[in-house]
């Protein structure tokens, strides 16, 4: 049996971190969402980056960036952090710089770990699947929102988590995964409706991107795994 | 309205600390528990302490000494975590020294705050009743295991929250509490069962410290409400 655990926040992900278990980053609204929406339309490759001034110099360099901070774009920058922005010729076979107000961070937080690899429910079959076949350990680190617990990503977590237990190859004694799962089996009916008092969709909805959070809602739009290799996301399956 | 906020981690303290906010630090099994029933049993002052040594060195000024890790009494101390140790005449008017794994820790990373009570559900109905009369934002601190995020501290957290929510002077726009508040209302019908998955209530139970958590768990057994002075705890109602 492999054990998997929950960590809320990346400022905790020194307390979880073995060296040995794979971390699942997830920022399901938008970031980790939008990682998946660019590999599933051929991207080939995403750098996550800290600071705004590291991606402009990415930038600088010829690649595509992509900047946002509190949900909105940021000036300069090819894209935001809109899975919609993400289409055709604009993606396919380029290299991206990404900087974002949460995912990115819980991305960094985790590159020091064994394995990284992305999560989102656009991918969480597929990532389910390949995550029953590695038979490693597994901590699902929740983005949140500058490093406070979230609703979004906590639900993904509990739902990830669910699948993998209830498969029959994975065990938790953590009381995070154990919330986690409850908050899912209490939300699974209706997500986008339990979100509605969640912070950051009224972040969002004030924003006027109800369109964005009902995409990254949708689970199995893509088989694809984005994994960290030395400084970026590249894709292990689908296309 | 007043807002309400829950804090899963001590190591996340600082994000939510705004030096004007009520800080409740709960640690239900056993520490914030102990100190409820050391003030209802008559204690003079209960002086929350770090490590180990500093403890001692106040034993070695003539206080009594409490000092528990893991779970068990430490050698050279007068008490462990146990509530039913802190009875009759050994405590009456006196004023002891207390560290412990998780609670202790948590009061030391909220000393810095406005105001630092503390919570337990043996005390929950008379905190709660004190807090609405404050008129000032409260932040619920769990102590959690070893800064990770427990069960039990967050089901009194959204007790708690829910509590102060219902009578209508509370709002909250913070995640981390409407959590807290499902996960209570999942287990309000039974918390001792609801528990039994819990990787702390295992820990004890492994320890023989089965009657220690059903007292725990009791609720409204005192009124009184632990309050943070300078450098100890004192009673602020109750007897």
């Amino acid at each position: 049996m492999n054990k998997i655990q929950v960590c809320f926040s990346p400022q905790l992900f020194p307390l979880f971190n073995d060296q040995k278990s794979i971390v699942v980053v997830v920022d399901v609204l938008r970031a980790t969402s939008v990682i998946c929406v660019c590999f599933a339309n051929g991207a080939k490759s995403i750098i996550p980056v800290e600071t705004l001034e590291e991606a402009l110099e990415w930038k600088a360099k010829g690649y595509l960036a992509a900047g946002e901070r509190n949900g909105v774009q940021q000036k300069g920058f090819d894209f935001g952090n809109s899975p919609f922005s993400y289409v055709g010729n604009n993606i396919k076979g380029k290299e991206i710089v990404l900087s974002t107000t949460n995912g990115t961070q819980a991305i960094h937080a985790a590159k020091k770990a064994h394995k990284v690899v992305i999560g989102a429910f656009l991918n969480i079959s597929a990532l389910a699947h390949w995550l029953d076949n590695q038979g490693k350990d597994v901590i699902i680190l929740c983005a949140g929102w500058k490093n406070k617990f979230n609703l979004e990503d906590s639900l993904f977590a509990g739902a990830l988590a669910n699948i993998l237990i209830s498969a029959g190859n994975f065990k938790t004694d953590c009381d995070s995964t154990l919330a986690a799962v409850l908050l899912y089996e209490n939300a699974a009916k209706d997500i986008y409706g339990f979100l509605e008092q969640s912070s950051h969709r009224k972040r969002l909805a004030h924003l006027k991107l109800e369109k964005d959070i009902r995409y990254c809602l949708n689970t199995d739009k893509t088989d694809v795994i984005p994994i960290f290799q030395l400084d970026r996301l590249v894709a292990y399956g689908g296309e």
